[in-house]
């Protein structure tokens, strides 16, 4: 909170008293909780689940008082809703004007994605080491995606490494812009919330306002980095090789699922488009979307059906797991995908016994139950959330779309929740409604879901 | 086929000649295969599935041939999804003046619904006593939902009360249609599209032709019944009570969906209806769809969008096991949501065991892992069937439930292939792509995938 403070002050804003009480109050309680938490010798399972909910509702918050106590943002559910939506990486915005936000806040706005993307708890268990057995729960409930493997023994150590090479590869990422054209402020603004998968931008036009290829094309190789499993490019360092990257199952698919899904909607395109302009399209939504990002650079509203029903599907796979971004994961489907052959063959040879393997781990029944309940829950969620935002007056697209942009934290959908509009014509019941579905999103259902079992609760 | 050419002959229709070609043809080829199975003492499981799967494709083309060789469906593709539709109890139509057609055919036409919505191959298990083996698979392989349990000890007992209650109720419904003021004939199409949960009416208007309140509840109150387990009605009929039904958790969920349900489109209508007319326009609606019927009084693509919401959740509900609706089914349900608590339970306490009880039986992990294996490959046909929609050129909305209408042997959906539209604009590719989409669901996904295994057709 010290960054928009600094940036406020760098500006000459007035909101440099507001700020800076907001950062002295949340430093205070920070300590405090940090002083109570450092006398307790270990964290249990159940302090594990409470601290990441809680945790993710705090920050939210807390980080939504520089929107709404400078009357930037003068609704509470509005600031809210956006530092919701910048902790989640979903990149959803009540705003309108963008561009009429003071630096400093538009700098905060950013800052939420890049704190969330990789998890302010891994962060957190990344810095401290002393966690025990709850500091790997904490690991689990809040890291993106089904991580069954620790890159090292010590889940600190795995939480370091994460943190490092998110923090090298924005880094990168923010050095390109700069030398395509962008400047200071706008690079690390959008290099915060690629490396996020948010989706935050600077600008009412999102990415689109750069009119640069050069801009377009490395935020969409960096999208699609971003979505892949982050331990690769540690491995990639380590090893100096690239060979990890082929031996993975699901990066092998999830490169096949962009290309093709690239390939299907320039096809689209190339009508109404030159060639190299279409696949650049193409290319950057496809992207934007399998990795949950939700950057713009086109009203893709006005598409062919054809490309608007890839989009749809896109929404529903989401990145890799390990990466920053969200949805159902492509390892959960590729694990799905080989059980559903399984099945078969099983329903047939009734008593024959099959294992699942990928990438020569197997996987037993009751991790494929977990996924495959996961899969349910999801499903579940998108169905009922459906229903309840037709209840606010949504046609069936725009309910259908806000429902997955947001559990998938993704940001933009179809509809009245399209790219080129935004979530403030909602009520405030409606918008802390689709606030639940970005954290339950973040954190993968289960986590939250747990806290509402009786079971939970008992001693 | 006897019955279009007795009712051709009747009203002196010109297609007396090929109704008649068509049905001696018929009865010369079933007579040959019934000699050649006959010869055989068994049949495994291999025959059980493709005769099920080959056994629907057969019936449907030989059921194509009166609309399409007395010319009055030109296209055969056209005759090919209306007789794919009747035969799934879809009620899903290409025609748009369907009172132009001749008595015959439209008889033919609802016929091929009654056929279908028991269970074309549960007839022949009931008629055909000396099966096997090969005969549970056939019977379970296509009847509809998850029956785990048979009711008589002999499956051919079994198919044939399950058939005697549809035939009986069958009965008391066309009388009552007959009391409330319909003809003869419209009572007797009715009650087959009713009982078989088809939806094709005689009429342009569907039931809204005929502007009566007794007729629109008694279809209501069959078309809820047809979606409910037969099984249910042998044993009040030969307990003479109705204890089993509220001793059936599946019974008293699909009860509460259509009450809670109905209440809420109820409250959506009132604004513009009178109480008793939008209690009347709900519980039609919200019937013929969980039931997967799709018989129309009303178009409720102009309904508020909290009605259509609805609507569109229960095109993912469907009826019970073991009647004759389609769609996941309750049961399935029932069991996902208790599983879904166990798993939140195990996820906090890893190594306690849990089992799934429903009506004090026991599900064991392989069952509950192909029922959400289920879910999932359902869940996935839509989402690929919908990107294939859309490359026919629907929207989002229509692309989304024309896949659901179909694959649920539901009907109508919303937008372009909504109640008051039919699918006679689609190309052909499409119309044979929504048709498989009927079998798929009708046989329930996994009767048909199986053949698609190499592993099937090796020794």
């Amino acid at each position: 909170m010290a960054a928009p403070v600094l940036i406020s002050i760098y500006n000459q804003e007035p909101y440099i008293p507001v700020l800076s009480a907001i950062a002295l109050i949340t430093t205070l309680l920070g300590a405090i909780l940090f002083l109570v938490i450092r006398s307790r010798k270990t964290i249990g399972y159940r302090e594990g689940f409470t601290m990441v909910t809680f945790g993710w509702i705090a920050a939210t918050i807390f980080g939504a008082l520089p929107f709404w106590l400078t009357g930037v943002i003068p609704e509470f559910a509005d600031a809210f809703f956006e530092s919701m939506s910048g902790f989640t990486t979903t990149g959803a915005s009540i705003l309108s004007d963008i561009e009429s936000l003071p630096k400093s806040l538009l700098f905060w706005r950013s800052l939420t994605h890049w704190l969330g993307g990789m998890g302010i708890m891994v962060l957190f268990v990344a810095l401290l080491s002393q966690l025990g057995a709850g500091g790997m729960q904490v690991f689990k409930a809040e890291a993106p995606g089904p991580i069954t493997e620790k890159i090292k023994p010590r889940i600190s150590a795995t939480a370091k490494i994460l943190w490092f090479t998110y923090v090298i590869m924005t880094i990168i990422e923010t050095l390109i812009l700069l030398a395509a054209g962008m400047n200071w402020f706008d690079a690390l603004t959008h290099a915060f919330a690629t490396m996020a998968t948010g989706g935050f931008s600077t600008k009412n036009q999102s990415v689109a306002f750069f009119q640069n290829p050069v801009i377009e094309w490395t935020i969409a190789v960096f999208m699609f980095a971003a979505g892949a499993n982050f331990a690769l490019y540690y491995l990639a360092m380590k090893d100096k090789s690239l060979k990890n990257f082929w031996r993975s199952e699901e990066f092998k698919l999830y490169t096949f699922i962009v290309l093709l899904c690239t390939a299907v909607i320039w096809a689209t395109l190339t009508p109404k488009y030159t060639p190299a302009e279409a696949l650049r399209l193409a290319a950057f939504q496809v992207t934007t979307i399998i990795s949950t990002t939700g950057f713009a650079t086109a009203d893709y509203g006005f598409w062919p059906s054809l490309a608007k029903g890839v989009l749809l599907l896109l929404m529903l796979v989401g990145g890799c797991a390990g990466s920053t971004a969200g949805g159902m994961k492509v390892s959960r489907y590729l694990v799905l995908f080989k059980n559903s052959t399984l099945q078969l063959k099983k329903f047939f040879h009734p008593r024959a016994v099959f294992s699942l393997k990928i990438g020569g781990k197997g996987y037993s029944e009751s991790v494929i139950i977990s996924i495959l309940q996961f899969f349910f829950l999801y499903v579940i969620t998108v169905i009922i959330g459906t229903v309840t935002m037709t209840g606010f007056g949504l046609d069936l697209t725009s309910a259908i779309t806000s429902v997955l942009a947001t559990l998938g934290n993704i940001g933009p959908g179809f509809g009245a929740v399209g790219p080129a509009q935004n979530y403030g014509f909602l009520s405030s019941e409606a918008k802390y409604i689709l606030s639940f579905f970005m954290l339950l999103g973040r954190l993968e259902i289960y986590t939250v879901l747990v806290l509402f079992i009786p079971m939970f609760w008992k001693r």
